[in-house]
């Protein structure tokens, strides 16, 4: 009886997210085989979200009944700055406490196979170039336009990470350099205004300055409790204070996608995450703008899309990225 | 007796920008064997720079003695948005009238032999990259920052140019989406806060406002003729008002770099064009910026060093353009 190759073992892919951490099996054909979602519970600090990503690795190997010499590798995407030589998260606005945590040798340390930690939204311009949106497109940028924004960039047909791999941080370009705080410290980024939270932000502010909106009866009165999906709900209901909400973080999208435009002459920008799901609600402002603003040429050049794999599309990249890499 | 290699042979390399045409002859390593330059008068139109640009190319091969079979080809690096495929300068805010203009072939129609247009400043990045400071360095994002701002990327050790070949206008990145208008036709581009025309307009602006400098000395009351030079001359001499409009563009410098150091975590960003020639004054700041502004790992790794090729980039970096190429 052959021995299966190692190459053609499944990749057990995670998505460690700011709000929810994924894990799943991906086969060699980027099959998605098993899957689960827990919390992330961010705010517990870092001891608590790296029990909470061994849990779901052993209870995704036991659904599962798998043993590790089954695996061709674990593959984290993980929502921060990383340090790739080191397998470090350096630091992450969305995971409080996370600076210079070892995340790949502690999982290696448990598990005694192959790891591989990259960014997430990295992780998703992977899984989208190559099994989604963007498949068949040598130069593209993927924005994940959801709690934070983050971004990818692939370069002939390759991930581009910079000579420390922390390249694509597109949400941490400053559009409005008089403009609010961003989590990074920075102001005026591209995810201090186009972001969900800046868009949900934006929607509490204004109610409470005392303007209308229907918002304030889909939340019941919680005013807190208002996110982008309720914005996005609400505009789509046609209400006013909503669709102007949106409009504005469409238009500050696109300011901040007409400089890519012009950096990079890609052939397709990527839209994906949460707020990706307002679809053209959100898109085809941002279009306006970019076409407005871009140089003609790489404006012509570019197509906006949205992100075709979903919340899938981390772990999909993070097990293209452990598949592309030199196995010993 | 062997004919010489056709790959031998050097090339006749243009740098076409809005105040100076640059034509120059450089041998295959990378020597400048005959130069000489001329004022563009770009104001006059483009029939007028384009007989210019010719009639300077048949100075330069009279002078040398040189007739074409003994040229590879001639190379233009032209500051303007390029349409590589066809050979097109599709628009440039320095080269007023240029709409379309079908550089490459009205230069074929009269030499016959291999014509090659790039942007300047991707071109100055090719020239650095190849030998000037950026010798060696595989990551690395160039800045002209002279009349305007020009960009060149370097990704992988080859120039990065995008789907249509008009890449790297970071100079046309929006850092302040609510600043001053550019020649583009934007808002807050960094060539309109950073420039030497932005620096200079600047000076102006406050001097006519009522302010003292010894700049109204410098140009004996003809303020409208101040320059970026004569800027720097009165910062480097004292002057207080010289030396916060040179901090002012230094740090709205240092935003772009952070943005930029951001996007590529390149290992190098190079500062050439006129305002290079401030050197610390204007990079030391903008060094600051991008350590207070920049994710740390990104900006501990890159270093920001001014050109070493000077004036002489452009015409190198069309040369090695052309050098490159596959030739028939």
């Amino acid at each position: 009886m052959q021995e299966t190759k190692k190459s053609e073992l499944p990749v057990l892919a995670i998505d460690l997210g700011g709000t929810k951490i994924l894990t799943a099996i991906i086969s060699n054909k980027g099959q998605v085989k098993a899957k689960e979602r827990c919390l992330t519970l961010a705010d517990e600090g870092p001891e608590v979200v790296i029990n909470r990503i061994l849990s779901a690795i052993d209870r995704l190997l036991s659904q599962g009944n798998i043993n590790l010499s089954q695996l061709d590798s674990i593959s984290i995407g993980a929502a921060g700055a990383i340090d790739f030589d080191r397998g470090l998260v350096t630091s992450s606005p969305h995971l409080p406490g996370w600076h210079d945590i070892p995340l790949r040798d502690i999982v290696k340390e448990k598990y005694r196979v192959n790891i591989f930690l990259i960014n997430e939204a990295n992780a998703a311009a992977l899984g989208e170039h190559h099994l989604g949106a963007g498949q068949g497109v040598n130069n593209l940028i993927l924005l994940t336009v959801g709690t934070g924004i983050g971004g990818g960039i692939i370069i002939n047909g390759r991930l581009y990470s910079g000579v420390s791999g922390s390249a694509g941080e597109i949400g941490h370009m400053t559009i409005d350099v008089n403009g609010p705080r961003c989590d990074c410290g920075k102001t005026g980024c591209l995810e201090a205004l186009v972001s969900g939270t800046a868009v949900a932000k934006e929607a509490i502010k204004r109610i409470r300055q005392g303007e209308r909106s229907s918002l304030t009866e889909i939340v019941e009165g919680k005013i807190e409790n208002i996110t982008a999906e309720e914005v996005s709900i609400a505009a789509q209901g046609g209400d006013s204070l909503a669709s102007e909400v949106i409009l504005k973080a469409a238009t500050y999208l696109g300011v901040g996608l007409a400089n890519a435009v012009n950096i990079f002459n890609p052939e397709m920008i990527i839209i994906s995450g949460g707020m990706a799901k307002m679809g053209d609600l959100l898109l085809n402002p941002a279009r306006q703008v970019v076409k407005e603003r871009a140089f003609q040429l790489s404006a012509q050049a570019v197509r906006i899309v949205p992100a075709q794999l979903g919340d899938d599309a981390g772990v999909l990249g993070a097990a293209v990225f452990a598949f592309q890499q030199e196995v010993d």
